[in-house]
């Protein structure tokens, strides 16, 4: 069991962020008019000079290349839904936080104040010089997958929309390592995702991708199907790759005999629902604040258990990949963040736990100074 | 005369912009599962959701309020003309880092890919949320005036143009100790402005403002005045409120018999011309890093001589206005930059030099540190 820390209070929470969490400060100082006279004028007309001569040179004599911008457009913060680009700023500063202390890339926080995809997208378009790599943050679902999709196309630089596949990443992770401790092979596990939002639906492409062959993906209305006619988007995808036995119902019916029971929505896991399930099970339950279900209930009756919150075991947290894996990206000067790289992620977040494993502790802590470099070496032998 | 400093080789110019010039930090640290859970999930919803129930803590408790954006498509950067908006990068990331150094002001330069004035400002409403204040740089005129006086309607923030404002509140500052040094009345001089781009037409506006009666303004047809059918917009307007004896030619006819000569174009300034001039005259060549005479020669039939270098005395440079003109709007949460404030900044600044005040220092160091503060309380005091 992790230790335990300190109850945080509401003070403490607001105090800290007063005046925002982040701070703009120069490589260089400025001290002299000398120094003035080279990063400013007239030294500074050499540098724009030659970019202009040679645009390459934007890449290495700016800042920008190797900047992350968090956008979101408020529209699927935390568990909070809706609330917009300004109440969503201190999620977005604190992803920005995350990426200089985890993987030391500076990041800046931009809210798009639009629900229309396209003027998002033709927003970051205008501004790609000012940056070098996205993270989309709190889009909401399904139009979160078609923003991906034509941020992806219109900028020539890493693009992730991190709620689905450093979700995603860190899942496949925890789960190869859950699969070892319960002695089962991961191929052959039977895994229940419940939620077909940004995150169950990304969960399900990677554990497809890494050969799972029975995945079941539940929304509101049960079974994700090839029978269901009520399927469209990304959706119908994830329906036509995953259920190869056609099972419907609704969660409780597709819990039988899994393996593993994914919780990433609202909808609450029920015990008499969980232990229908096979022996040795392992569930995840990943609703932040609230998981789906008390994790020491669950551990009452599954092998392996594991939760979004820091104060228990086994942390899901994206903070384990998406700073390496823009790190790796940026270093290798990739174009593209391909699924090759999330799976290589994944594989180099479960390797670190090595002869560690347990059932408490199938994947590593945020604060494990091995991660970030794992992981973005990982991407990058992939580019 | 200033201390020179020694030369600077392109090597240390281009060394020192390697990487940019910008870093991004965190206002605290993150080293263990509390701090994160403090500064990310699960306390940041706390904050989100307070924002959400009362919009007015955005101000408070992200760092947008009080970001500056320095924004530029590129178009008019320094005297290399259209480079485009990568190539101005180098140039905007120095203008965040003096905000940062010389008001103590978070900045981020955000260049835009686009000439439109319309879609300049549509997409700076997209992100408004993002930031709290806007210093438009390196726009083109005549479009510069029409792109701030649409994004101070659009926006509800401080919003100033540096390339017309900043100049005309140090030059109105500058003139304001040099009428003194010749023992001429502000009011009562004839001023022949060399230039009718941003910088030219805003300062015109500002002196015609300070209550200086005989203004000349030139553009590469010679002087602006009522009778000319070729002027429309700003330069019209300009052309209005100036040249009230109206005077035609070029800038050798408007020079006889004026009181002071602002170089603020390409064009040299001839030194047969400046000798027509009144006697103790007053001569600002502002051009920059090449100025319209050589201010050597012009010491030499004037009283008092100015540039926009840091080698030689009276540097007329932004610097001293607009860090804390942003400063004092944004402290004072001002919803514009008014006229008077940056009159007030004139003083200010004019001011600071008091009783050393001589024809080698009518204007403060950039690096007096009381320039800042100072200009930062004059526009509060007008807010």
């Amino acid at each position: 069991m992790d230790q335990q820390f300190a109850p945080i209070t509401d003070e403490e929470i607001f105090d800290l962020h007063l005046g925002g969490k982040l701070t703009v400060g120069l490589t260089a100082p400025i001290n002299d008019k000398r120094d003035l006279s080279i990063a400013y004028t007239p030294g500074v007309a050499k540098v724009s000079s030659a970019i202009h001569e040679n645009p390459e040179m934007a890449k290495t004599h700016t800042w920008a290349n190797r900047l992350v911008v968090v956008v979101s457009d408020g529209t699927a913060v935390l568990g909070l839904g809706d609330i917009g680009p300004a109440a969503s700023l201190p999620v977005m500063e604190g992803k920005s936080a995350l990426f200089k202390r985890f993987a030391g890339l500076d990041s800046i926080p931009l809210v798009i104040d639009t629900h229309d995809v396209d003027e998002m997208v033709e927003t970051l378009v205008r501004l790609k010089h000012s940056f070098g790599a996205v993270n989309l943050e709190d889009v909401g679902a399904p139009r979160c997958f078609e923003l991906e999709e034509k941020v992806i196309e219109a900028l020539d630089m890493p693009v992730m929309h991190d709620d689905q596949h450093g979700t995603a990443v860190v899942v496949l992770a925890a789960l190869m390592n859950a699969a070892k401790v319960v002695g089962k092979n991961l191929a052959d596990l039977k895994v229940v995702i419940s939620g077909a939002g940004s995150a169950g639906l990304a969960v399900s492409d990677m554990l497809v991708h890494a050969g799972i062959k029975n995945v079941l993906v539940i929304d509101s209305k049960g079974v994700l199907s090839k029978n269901r006619s009520d399927l469209s988007g990304k959706k119908k995808e994830v329906a036509n790759q995953t259920n190869p036995e056609n099972v419907e119902g609704k969660l409780a019916d597709a819990l039988v005999g899994a393996d593993a029971a994914i919780g990433l929505s609202t909808a609450k896991f029920e015990l008499e629902d969980l232990q229908r399930m096979a022996d040795d099970s392992i569930i995840f339950a990943l609703s932040n604040p609230n998981p789906e279900i008390n994790p020491a209930v669950a551990r009452e009756i599954a092998k392996v258990v594991a939760t979004g919150r820091s104060d228990f075991p086994n942390q899901i947290n994206n903070v384990l990949a998406f700073p390496g894996i823009f790190l790796g990206a940026l270093d290798a000067k990739a174009r593209r963040i391909t699924t090759e790289m999330k799976v290589a992620a994944a594989y180099a977040i479960a390797e670190l736990v090595a002869d560690e494993l347990s059932a408490d502790y199938i994947i590593p802590s945020p604060f494990d100074e091995r991660v970030t470099p794992a992981v973005a070496n990982a991407v990058m032998q992939k580019a």
